[in-house]
């Protein structure tokens, strides 16, 4: 039996639910678990079905019976394929690659992309691709473009900007719109722009947080994913808060990812819905 | 138009969404928020309706598309009814009393039952019945009695345990059956039993906490609804402890009640489905 | 034997915990409990003291051998007398009023100043004076002028705003300076300002939380005391947020004014020392 | 400068403090940081110093102003030398790997030991000794024989016990007291022995945790370190605990030991004081 993941979208209306169970009833397939929200007068529906499918003869019944604006995605459950993003930090990067080595992560990292060449002795350990490409003496463009060439030999789903510390031009980012995930250190709106462990310090908060997003052109503005946060206290200096923050963001990356390539989240009116 | 909430459980199999929502949709009625589960091989639905429904019809009809061992509710939404059972302790009856008064609370207290007399100023204030049963140089049985006897002047769908710290029989708990609502001083299954602060200095935790569940016959072993709690290091003498833990547990309390009151709770193999 | 709170702050230099415990050796008082904090070049210390003291010479002798800048405030330990200040909110004032009530709380409330009469029968239950003084049709200042009259009758620690939806003129909270504590809806320094519970549905953030801090001139941006959080899901609408928040934010000013009414707070650099 | 940390911990008198401030000040060394504790009649210090010492020489100082049972231990600030025990599971392991590797360790990972060969690969890759001691077929003595064996060629602080899932004789603990450090995948003293996963699932718990602490003879008996807990859901099937889980376990497990290779802990009485 193989495993599929529906995700529906469209306006709401009465009934949906009941058309929709009708066709799975109908095509005999399992519902091993689903979902639905309603909200800002739009229908969100995911289920996770078990059985056997004719994946295009299925969308249409579905498409027939829902409402024009309908967006219906249904696939075989899978893992995703991604290309990771990082600069010097070496949290976030370990913590993806532990877990793709054991082989509990919904995803294959394909490769690493780098502006400094720092990290590449942790990957090569791992037998993944580390391309450096440094920005130094380029404009954004065309440091862009190169990443742009070397990322056209790779198929993938999703970027992860594993604590990579340059700002996507918004070319780039809409390119892969909804592609790209980032981990943000603070717990925002807090302390948007640069060296939020600093602005945290200079403000006497006693939490902080990190924040993991779909990028967007409005910089540390994307649709929130997840969050959390560890509380503080005023023995801590910025350099302490960055340390201890260094825990949550890969913690924070590491969930929202999960989430992510599972098919669990909807984006809508910059906000994400999360089943 | 009226609110309604159904609840359903029975043995899982294919189709039931797609029955219920079948019988839903020609009743012409709106799913505000539906919630469905299936653990251990039982199929939990929860539906918040609205609309205008022949309740016994309703309910006919849904019985004849669902297994012989479904268990069906629907109710119109309404406030609760509750006893409160105290002893001597403010915190827990203190935020019941004052969330029955700001009307942000699912709930009408009807009536304080408490086996000393001291809650009684505090009880009255707010003018709600306060009847001291005291316990001593009673058998359970008898003490039991004249709280039951107590009891027989009132409505009431639950009876909530606000720090009573007096051990229930079990014909007592099986009279009130999934009724009775207690909040332990400790985060279950660690530390059943008497003294449970003690026994976290003692054990040297560095996290301590407090559980809302129902009460069976087991003591303390009852189903769980909710659970929190709260950091301690090794400055906390038991007492500082204790005095920490009273927010945790008025806290929890608080909100269990609020899901139990919202028909959000199945009981199941001494388990809770919390939707 | 009487207890005394000691809190010193003085600019670093060598051997000032010598110079201390040598004082508190010599006047052959017990230590209770000590914390020492040196941050941004300034010391920071506070004792609990056990014993008998002449406050004024032990005052003088420790002056004689701390630095010239050294803050110094040694008095006995005594329950606070206190202002709130309220709008129509019931959770804040509520929680402090059962506080007050079963005596476990650090102070007395003296008094209730409101800008509305909604939550007098509260608070009458409780036999604490309450007054209402209506803002509408005055400018500011005449408003916080009959506010300061009335004021002016008690003795008092400090003012409480629990959920007080008013801003205060600068020159109010100067004439109380490190006296107001104030409880924000919101994680600060995020959603600043009017609504934050809308700005935090807008943003789609999955944590909420309240601030409770000092009042100073600059709205919202006061030394925070004290922080906490909850999370929320895209399930929840800005009304579901606030009414979640509520919960949060009568902990936080409760945990707040523990710390404050225990003489537990430094305020230094529009930050706070929490011991 | 040289950097030292100070632990002392002695029956309590009066005056301890003055006593050690004024051998410190005596010999003209910074105090970074001092932390004090009184706990069951016992007096616990921890300093940070930072100057030129003769370790000897200001020992004897101490130890001649110091009751006659005073422990003192001062030494300068350095890496700690650790052995990993480990058996087939990924993350704990992992994690310290890939902090070992960032240099953001308080310890140098001298070998790592397992019963199984199965994460010989993912030491290799950071080219740190890994023997496999299999356990099959032996008796507890005669496999920890070899592993004693094994140790002797290494010069170690602790032993890091990363998901090592075997039990280690009395014998064996009393011959490194203090120095195993174990991470339990339960909220101690929840769910002692076996599976606790599958304990917190059939108790229907709502929130799961873990709990690093150094391992005494008592089976998940010893002093506790440090403690965190996730909440769960009815959704979450033992296995998804265990997995969700994982994470606390290695949080909790790299936060403890941060703390031990700090220096920041005294164990007294079967509980730990945490500075």
């Amino acid at each position: 039996m193989k495993e599929y993941i529906l995700k529906i979208s469209c306006s709401d209306e009465k009934g949906l639910i009941y058309r929709i169970s009708d066709v799975i009833f109908k095509y005999r397939i399992n519902i091993v678990k689903n979902d639905e929200f309603v909200g800002e007068e739009r229908f969100f529906f995911r289920a996770h079905l078990e059985g056997e499918l004719d994946l295009q003869a299925f969308k249409g019944t579905l498409e027939a019976v829902l409402p024009n604006d309908a967006l219906i995605e249904i696939c075989e459950k899978r893992k995703k394929d991604i290309i990771v993003f990082a600069t010097k930090e070496t949290h976030c990067l370990g913590e993806l690659l532990i877990r793709h080595f054991s082989n509990e992560f919904n995803a294959n990292i394909k490769a690493v992309i780098a502006n400094y060449d720092i990290l590449k002795p942790l990957v090569d350990k791992f037998s993944i691709p580390f391309h450096t490409i440094e920005a130094q003496n380029l404009t954004r463009e065309n440091h862009e473009e190169k990443i742009l060439e070397c990322l056209s030999q790779y198929e993938f789903d999703y970027i992860v900007l594993a604590k990579y510390m340059r700002i996507l031009s918004p070319s780039f980012v809409q390119h892969f719109e909804g592609k790209i995930i980032n981990i943000h250190h603070s717990f925002l709106p807090a302390f948007i722009g640069a060296n939020p462990y600093k602005q945290a310090y200079e403000r006497g908060v006693k939490i902080i947080g990190a924040t993991a997003h779909f990028v967007n052109n409005d910089l540390d503005e994307g649709p929130i994913i997840t969050q959390d946060v560890i509380p503080v206290t005023h023995e801590y200096s910025w350099q302490m808060m960055q340390q201890a923050g260094r825990n949550v963001e890969k913690n924070v990356l590491s969930k929202a990812l999960d989430l992510v390539f599972d098919d669990r989240i909807f984006i809508y009116n910059n906000k994400t819905i999360v089943f």
